[in-house]
């Protein structure tokens, strides 16, 4: 028989529903009522607050500064950059009217005479906008670098929304850059992928890979789309995040332009970069477990929970003391430059429930303290990582001790497991017939991972394939190293080989 | 001959001009092309990010979380309320299609096969949308009380935006919470009052009045408005926070109902809160000067900018070694609880344009250091809060060691500053033609400051007020005794003075 899980259905029997079940079960985010909007519960926006601090130091470190665009963006605005319009005007939400008036029914509608002139589109992105503004800030070499960055909320209408991963609402970070020389811009595109590769290493524990976009999937605009793609447990993949290299093309949809050292009028070259809520979403998939979800320390907004075992009544001020001056003990140390997060839950609850509550939360440290343990000076210790009747009892001294190892320890078996999964699937496909078995009947929508083959560098293959398989390139990577080699789709010559999944 | 000034206007001379001159001066923000929407710069952004820090940790302390609602909110909802509504429903930007094709003549249009079967209003505020939520999580008094924040922004057409202080899109914070009985959720609304009020002077160097706002001043769906409310230097009031009771108006409106310890279902009682970026052009209005900004030292961007005097070229290295050096050490000192923010200068531009730059950003202490310094082991130092002309020359040791306590009364001036200008100009009045002159005949713009007068409590006086000096019951202030008087301008019995200015 089967051991008991936290979640039904598990991973294996059914990978969508699991995750629609863990982001339930550990009090994540839910739908709104809003078609396609989420909200964000505490728990789930706790750990956004704590990705946005991480991100936020790595990004001022790197010399950008945070400002605000507005939400809105005039219809003109967007249709100046062909690409860019082709590719969002499908999914834009669009504001016409600026009041509302009682319809006679009881209820209101917009009112006919609010219309606007031109009509505003909620930003699905701000490079529109941004490069308007930029154009009039920028009149000589001197005013480049401009390093700036956005925390935001954008809207991209969506058919077939999925919390965190496919939302018409969502939360995250633009950086818009300006440069004056193409080597610049490259480069910044370049440093900043390379600051989300060891984002999602450092604090989402997550292995990624990194390379270039196909022409076919590069953000509307762009010259070059650099990406990282993680390894979720249904061996998919997920893009994490993107960095794009816009050449002149926002500059001279917008006219930002410059006089140069050498006195000459010229465009200025610029760089986009984004991660967003999904990220969320990609930790869920990549670290969960048949239980719940299970946080890397850096951003689990509680790393370590206390639960009181209090069964009399006349004990209970006593355990809670123990449990305060446990919490503020452990709260002078620090993990990853923090000091250690610590939530004391006492509330009147059973202690099976509670501590299920925050298994489900994926709380990476559960410690229990009772009368018996204060008398012994010791408490019992659970780790999110391991079972979840695995427990140690130090004492309390040892254990405050040890707390930024601990947590160390446990963001290193996440890395490790998550490499270890990604690692073990993904291959080297040299044939047609190996590529199409790979990528089907491995249980349901559970594929085989990631492919990488050699392909012959054009978009009809490219379609073809995403037509019969649903798979796509996900990214050129930037390691791969030159290979003669067949394109395992077509047959025609190849000079390296690309990497090959289905995704998100 | 007057003293020339970095503005132009001086406060004197136009005050509502100057307020632009000095946002656009210090680099704090602009107007973009979307009407009403302002474009916040990294120096004004940097301002709100500390506010946000400071803000967050208090709401923190007392209990609440951070989530993230829906931007867009049904039409249907916002009706529910009917005061609610009746206050929105003119400043409402509405969502009407989800998709743009192409209007033929080279632009775009919003595809009529896209529009909504029912629009969707851009959350001016979010009760409505929340209240939805809550009404889905409370089942039981054990679900209560709810103590949620969100940082947020939100959109409120306006025909008259002028930067920070009324803007179409606005960014702010709102706390949303419900509560079990009526005392807990007046007791919120006076805690959170208490907290915007605590913020105020220790983070603005602002001192405020709190009270509540007259019924025809309270919030669309209120029971009760509570507020802080701040002068500037041309003497009007500024509504700097709002605490609201909303009673069970909003939990009948969106069912959130509970069963009681007493096992019956009840409606939840509910309060909301916020305060926004207007809050910048609060700070710029109570301690700018006809230099430009004068920042308090905790929301400031950088406490401290280090200017290299370098006039040879030969010494650059040095003097920059010395400076980055100065900068390592001075952030290693903390004021407010958090390491001092310290920026070095080292564009390649003149010591007197770089120096004014930062004098009109307001940033609290400025220190230059040249070659005759590093060989005295001295630095030049030139605080915000005095003449630009005047300087200190301690010791590079002398000046790191005490950082922390210069920073204080820095704040410290700016406290007493604003307290005396507030004191000098608020003052009681007991008669009509006195209230009628003390808001006349100040100078452009700037009438006489805060009246504590009687008021006989009917709506029509206020208004009669209103229409004839545009002067508004500010609040009904929370420590005014009672006291027998007649009102100052019907001369009926009041039992009680309240507070009367020009406001923004």
């Amino acid at each position: 028989m089967s051991q008991q899980t936290a979640i039904t259905p598990t991973r294996e029997q059914d990978f969508p529903e699991w995750y629609q079940q863990v982001v339930k079960a550990a009090d994540l985010a839910e739908n709104s009522d809003v078609r396609g909007c989420m909200v964000i519960k505490p728990w789930g926006y706790g750990i956004w607050e704590n990705m946005q601090r991480g991100l936020d130091g790595l990004f001022k470190a790197t010399g950008h500064k945070n400002a605000y665009f507005p939400l809105f963006i005039p219809l003109s605005y967007l249709a100046k950059e062909a690409a860019h319009v082709e590719g969002f005007a499908k999914e834009c939400a669009v504001v016409t009217h600026h009041r509302l008036v009682p319809d006679g029914k009881g209820g209101l509608k917009p009112d006919p005479e609010s219309e606007l002139a031109e009509p505003l589109v909620v930003r699905p992105t701000s490079e529109t906008i941004i490069g308007a503004t930029y154009a009039k800030w920028v009149q000589s070499y001197r005013d480049l670098p401009i390093l700036i960055n956005q925390w935001a909320n954008v809207v991209r209408w969506e058919m077939r929304p999925r919390v965190f991963l496919r939302t018409a609402e969502f939360l995250w970070q633009e950086g818009h850059t300006a440069h004056e020389t193409e080597a610049e811009a490259r480069a910044e595109t370049e440093q900043m992928l390379a600051v989300y590769a060891q984002f999602a290493r450092e604090w989402l524990a997550l292995p990624v890979f990194t390379g270039e976009k196909s022409a076919g999937e590069r953000f509307p605009g762009a010259e070059q789309t650099l990406c990282i793609e993680a390894m979720v447990q249904d061996r998919k993949a997920i893009q994490a995040g993107t960095s794009h290299f816009l050449g002149q093309n926002f500059a001279k949809a917008s006219g930002i332009q410059f006089v140069s050292r050498e006195n000459k009028q010229e465009f200025a070259w610029t760089t986009s970069w984004g991660v967003s809520t999904r990220l969320i979403g990609t930790v869920i998939m990549a670290h969960g477990d048949d239980d719940g979800v299970i946080l890397p320390p850096r951003i689990a907004p509680a790393q370590v929970v206390i639960l009181p075992v209090a069964p009399k009544p006349e004990m209970r001020e006593a355990v809670f003391a123990a449990c305060d001056a446990l919490a503020a003990k452990l709260r002078a140390q620090s993990y990853g430059g923090e000091a250690v997060r610590v939530e004391v839950d006492k509330r009147d609850l059973g202690g099976g429930q509670k501590s299920w509550e925050w298994i489900k939360r994926g709380v990476p440290v559960r410690v229990e303290i009772g009368p018996r343990d204060i008398e012994k000076g010791t408490v019992a210790v659970a780790r999110r990582d391991r079972g979840h009747k695995e427990k140690a009892f130090p004492t309390a001294e040892e254990f405050v001790g040890g707390i930024t190892a601990t947590l160390g320890e446990i963001h290193a078996t996440l890395m490790d497991r998550a490499t270890m999964l990604r690692d073990a699937n993904t291959v080297k496909i040299e044939t047609k017939e190996e590529f199409t078995a790979f990528f089907t009947a491995k249980g349901k929508e559970i594929s085989g991972g990631f492919a990488f083959a050699h392909w012959d560098g054009t978009a009809e293959t490219e379609a073809e394939i995403k037509d019969a398989l649903k798979v796509t390139i996900r990214c050129i990577p930037s390691d791969s190293p030159a290979e003669d080699g067949a394109c395992v789709w077509s047959g025609r010559p190849s000079g390296r080989r690309v990497l090959f999944a289905k995704s998100y």
